[in-house]
């Protein structure tokens, strides 16, 4: 088993402040949030746009690597089920996966709608949706 | 910069043997690749079935992570990009995103439809499709 090493590129900022304060499901009233970059991927930043749907790959670091399967929801009469068949942030590489839009640029920091990060949350990459028309670029 | 560990969890199958041959694009007719995983993440296969939409998560362990910036689809004549603005390899953290179908399963092999990935490559996580209903789990 290789490793391979990741490093955080920049930090969530959010009113969610905790893991129980956090939604479930992406379209569960997430709040709006902050991606602030750090200064060295700014050139990695250039021509992105407001309006344009990303998703935002983050590391849960406040996951557990261990667990494998669940019950999902954490609803204990459902039958337990592997982890990825499920969004449950416990997973051998506990990768966070959120489709957003970007609302506002600020220079190393942008705007999104709905995120379901906690405060603090790295970020380890950020792409364009994955069904958004790329043949262009 | 703090960094994190990922571990390989499997490794993609496939008859696209190197980065040249592989497509630019995900529906540019990628071949059909097994996902095969380690014995110790049988149980978070659990529950995973035929037919299912699955985002499969690569660490693309060929590619440069002191790039941010491209000229899209390596055309010099286009004005060059961030690579948070395209689905280069090249990146801080070269993660790579797939979307595809789950065509057969054999124990901890996974058959999926068009994986734009080359063979060999390590998988680091399994998730149910971003857009799917996950209301029910």
């Amino acid at each position: 088993v290789t490793p391979f090493e990741l490093r955080s590129i920049g930090r969530v900022e959010s009113s969610l402040k905790s893991v129980e304060a956090a939604p479930r499901q992406a379209d569960e009233d997430a709040p709006g949030a902050w991606l602030v970059f750090e200064p060295e991927v700014r050139e990695a930043l250039r021509g992105l746009r407001v309006g344009q749907a990303v998703i935002v790959i983050t590391w849960l670091d406040r996951a557990r690597r261990d667990i494998l399967s669940v019950h999902p929801r954490g609803d204990s009469s459902r039958p337990v089920e592997g982890v990825f068949n499920t969004r449950s942030p416990h997973r051998p590489n506990p990768i966070g996966l959120h489709e957003v839009e970007i609302t506002a640029i600020d220079d190393l920091r942008l705007q999104v709608r709905s995120l379901e990060a906690i405060h603090g949350t790295p970020i380890v990459d950020l792409k364009p949706e994955l069904n958004e028309d790329i043949s262009q670029r």
